[in-house]
């Protein structure tokens, strides 16, 4: 019903990127994904009081990205919220609208003091739309 | 019945592995996964001729790594062989044996020529203990 | 006399970029010159035949780089041009202008059958502004 | 006449650390030098009371390193104790002992609350050999 809570960035490629085949290296898509869900969060009010932690990552890897592409755009859309996670979706996509990857990420609120998850407060819910 | 086709590599830990919070980043972590992966991989005969990409990964993160630790040890055992495809287990484990990630990687022989997925041959399906 | 040939790129920043004190990890300058000297050899003419390879880099690291900077620009510009080398200087700017590092590459010509320097020819000579 | 302070390294090679080349990428010998500045410093007594900063490095890039070298020994050698820096000389060697890298550091010694440089204590430039 409502739209969905969602960040999408352009990344630039850089050269240190690449692989020695020149494609994307793998590794380095979680760091996109990572770029995906900082901007997610910090479109969040009152992030500052909102620390996360990844805990769980999966991704499939549908089509290369070389270099000459020049950027790939990353989502970050939240997919559900739960007592203490989030469930966040990714796609990637190429200048020409093809998907590199899709994937998913979990998120755990934290507690810094307590070093474990803590239950998502209902301001917190309304800002992820959950 | 027979021994799963696996290989187990010690990975020093770096300064520039680090996050923010002093931790493991969590892309790293995935940078890991293909070293282990390549050495499952170099331990198989005529890997020359065995050219594999990475369609698939999951990962959970279950423990912070921190650059005193010194190093992590990362497992990649053949878990599955398919048609086209093999799928690998992940272990990350800390010094004192503590889980720091476990998961899965999804491998599919490639036709360099044809660009695309191929069948495993006999020979490579033997080696993987498939 | 003449303009220099230079190229500015923008370079957003990512938060993998950063290390556990929070700043622009050191090495991470080197990819960014690398950045900016693909730039500035893109906007050569027949870079296809180009092939350089880095010899020798210095920099100077002015002023601390923060995540929350977005981004810097950072400068390639050719000061030399020798027989087979040329010389670039680096800068690396700030949102505000304050420069946060600064420096020079030393590139060689390639010949990549010989695996050797080679001599700079009239046509990248011009190019290059020599 | 004093045996000089200093400290070396073997550093595993990643299939990440690589280029489109097939060459260890320029930026990452950068990491490596950062790893034999640490265990220098972490080989000084009292490195908890002793931040550094890098604020310039030069390297030349001698031969070119590839994956299946496996590793390089990357030393650290303090070279010259100033008032306020310590200026460092590092050797980056292949398996073989050829030359892949050499270079030079210079650290200023950091006062966190002022942010500032500070001298070094006679304590430090005792342990540096100064």
């Amino acid at each position: 019903m409502s739209t969905p809570v969602q960040a999408t960035i352009r990344i630039p490629l850089r050269w240190r990127d690449m692989d020695m085949l020149g494609h994307l290296n793998q590794a380095v898509y979680h760091e996109f994904l990572e770029e995906a869900r900082g901007a997610l969060l910090e479109s969040l009010p009152d992030m500052e009081h909102f620390p996360f932690v990844l805990v769980r990552v999966e991704l499939d890897y549908r089509s290369e990205v070389r270099r000459e592409l020049g950027h790939v755009d990353v989502t970050a859309a939240v997919e559900r919220v739960g007592r203490t996670s989030i469930t966040v979706a990714h796609d990637m996509l190429k200048p020409d609208g093809t998907v590199a990857a899709s994937g998913r990420s979990v998120l755990v609120a934290w507690d810094p003091r307590a070093r474990g998850a803590r239950p998502l407060t209902d301001g917190e819910r309304g800002a992820l739309g959950g």
